[in-house]
């Protein structure tokens, strides 16, 4: 073990030994050799315990009832799915292919929410024929279709309504949702309107009220902002049609660190935030507590995944007061965060982690495109070609949005646990990435 | 024909005949209902029009010869590269898999460039064994591995040298390209000893100096800039090594107008400034004018592409003073621009394409983040679910860069021409999508 390594940033499995980076009692450079690079890693004793952390702080914290959707967006393949159905969590979806996979993993129905600002009538019906547990439903236009769908159906179709907030998180504007001129949910002044709908269809049945103010949010107290304008909402429809909202979800949106100079994701301290501020909210109303449906993504995968590349040239500074360039074999399309959201991370050399770190480099994608930097700064050993750069926390928002961008193929993930590893998805290959073409 | 087509903005062949949008002869709402959406389409009328200026107007600037070569990154397929074979360009190439995809479209190999900061072995070895036309050095260790791959082949490879100009364009910082801070090219500084080792290598010969200084340029003097550092290295690398340079390459990076109010490409000012940066260039210099490689890629394909969406849903603006939004069935996956780089599109309503612009919309993305919005704020009919949005100028950097965010299958691309449509990359399966999941 070495306190090289900032905990809040790695696996809870990394450590150094004989001055390699091991993850899940596998060593990451032998990895690489075994299954070439880009190679992305999960660890799964990371991801099972901040899972069970999750149960466990919101159990302690709200007495009355809970959900953790996992937010498939993050990241989501089938074995992710399986081991998510086996720690008992429930799963957000956001398009019909989330909602097979979720299938074809096991995952109960009743366990999903169906999100989304613009499901195809294709999507609704698959998931109102297979039974998801609530659509979330983010439009008048959508309520319309979904109203129309599920009337002739055996059994109502729980739904939530998504509203706009209209709170501004202090977050990247990319991933601040909350706004009234967000996309995203039915402007306050449209809920009665959408409630009356609802009375009015029999397919439909109003089961409760979401929002969702933004991604990679820090300051706990605007969570529970969003849980009073919920409940504040709750009580007026109970005043004025006599519903009673029986769940109450504000989103997910915890931020987590990407490098060592920010804070730790604390899911304790998030857990007691909302359940106090739901318990004191509904006493304060004398409102019937409802369930707390919570949906974190990248809390739950981004510290348990581990980006490995092997470095194919070097590059001394142009003038010396600049840093070096390391180009490595993967960038901006298997993870397009640093580009898009000027995202910072932090490196490792895996192959000689001890290595004094007497250097300073800019790690440089291999995409033909000036943006494609992963990291503009970071202090690291001399390092050559062939050496293995590992870089943490980028389980979320990385393979999941990725590309074939100059038509490179995508990336392997594996699964490490005891020291063994196992593909979950195998590395893409160049007919894979030409099947689609057709000739003159 | 219609005024409200901005001519410089849309297909050579788009025009409006009774109310809908036309485009290579097929109407375009007609298509989206074939074919689903979202869909691209190429007009391949653009398409070769714009190939054949570019070869005309560098015929008529520069006498002595010159290359056009196709930037494969921005958009690449097999029937595209048959019809850039057709039409007697060539090709620049930065990875193994876009080098496969010209051998299988019967582009000769020597009409191809390969470049990129970060080749990887196996890349290299293709490069030599397949016989490019030229490999674009990039680093002194990509020359060092080079000149040890190359040394016992039977014939000598080509190469020319990538320098960092030092020349910060005028453009949006993640294409801009030339300054020596840049991931790309050799620093001046090294270009003596780059030279120094390739005349060491018996498997290697220079054969010209490479330059880029960015994407989306539109002052074009900045190209002479260019044409004059590698002019002044050539000249110096006469002098100090005796080898007489025969191929001079400023690159790529034309701007084109996304929007009506831009200015429109002007290939042929563009063409005589840099033949005559060139001509003069080497008279002052007392140089023997070589070869000019042009490397255009957004404005040969940009304008000859149109996406094409559903509306799914609308929503009426949250206050009176705001937008409305309509919610389209596709969105960042497929088009990252906007919220990567906040590139600007205008759109048409395809099936009422004449009607009255007079509300004002913004075009939001299916996708499940606050950024994927596509347009912020067009004028436009009234529009309702079913109606089809047609946003124009998506031939580069869109499809090339897209992804399976929130696990959505990939577009279509239809090639139209002479009311005829074809489909040269077919749309992407569910099952595509989740072929490399490995249960546990």
């Amino acid at each position: 073990m070495n306190s090289y390594l900032a905990r809040h940033i790695w696996p809870d499995t990394a450590h150094i030994i004989h001055n390699r980076l091991a993850i899940g009692g596998c060593d990451v450079s032998a990895l690489a050799d075994r299954y070439a690079t880009p190679l992305y890693l999960l660890d799964e004793a990371t991801l099972r315990t901040t899972m069970r952390s999750y149960q466990d702080a919101f159990s302690a914290a709200y007495y009355v009832n809970h959900g953790i959707h996992y937010a498939s967006k993050a990241l989501l393949n089938t074995a992710l799915t399986q081991i998510i159905v086996e720690e008992g969590l429930g799963l957000d979806v956001v398009s019909g292919t989330e909602l097979l996979v979720a299938r074809r993993a096991g995952m109960p129905m009743d366990r999903i929410h169906f999100h989304g600002n613009a499901k195809t009538r294709a999507e609704l019906e698959r998931a109102l024929d297979w039974g998801v547990g609530a659509i979330v439903v983010d439009s008048l236009d959508e309520l319309a279709q979904l109203a129309q769908l599920s009337a002739e159906r055996a059994k109502p179709q729980n739904i939530l309504l998504r509203i706009a907030p209209d709170i501004a998180a202090r977050t990247h504007a990319h991933i601040a949702t909350g706004s009234a001129d967000s996309k995203f949910g039915l402007p306050l002044t449209a809920l009665e309107h959408a409630v009356a709908r609802i009375q009015d269809a029999p397919g439909l049945r109003l089961q409760g009220l979401h929002a969702h103010i933004g991604s990679q949010i820090f300051a706990l107290d605007q969570f529970c902002a969003t849980i009073d304008v919920l409940l504040d909402q709750a009580v007026h429809l109970r005043n004025c049609f006599g519903v009673i909202i029986d769940e109450i979800s504000p989103g997910g949106g915890l931020g987590v660190p990407y490098v060592a100079d920010m804070p730790p994701a604390d899911i304790s301290a998030y857990a007691a935030i909302l359940g106090q501020a739901l318990r004191d909210g509904c006493a304060a109303r004398n409102f019937p507590p409802p369930r707390l449906t919570v949906e974190p993504g990248r809390s739950i995968i981004a510290r348990a995944g581990v980006a490995l590349y092997r470095i194919v040239a070097t590059r001394s500074p142009a003038k010396p007061s600049l840093p070096g360039h390391l180009h490595i074999d993967g960038g901006m399309a298997d993870n397009i965060r640093p580009a898009l959201y000027g995202a910072r991370y932090t490196a490792l050399i895996a192959n000689r982690a001890n290595a004094p770190a007497d250097a300073v480099w800019i790690i440089a994608g291999r995409y033909c495109e000036t943006g494609d930097i992963l990291i503009r700064d970071v202090a690291l050993p001399q390092a050559a070609p062939g050496d293995i750069v590992a870089i943490p926390v980028v389980g979320a928002y990385t393979l999941s949005m990725s590309s074939n961008y100059n038509l490179t193929p995508r990336p392997a993930l594996i699964l490490v646990r005891d020291g063994n590893a196992q593909i979950i998805q195998r590395r893409e290959s160049e007919d894979e990435v030409l099947a689609r073409d057709q000739q003159l």
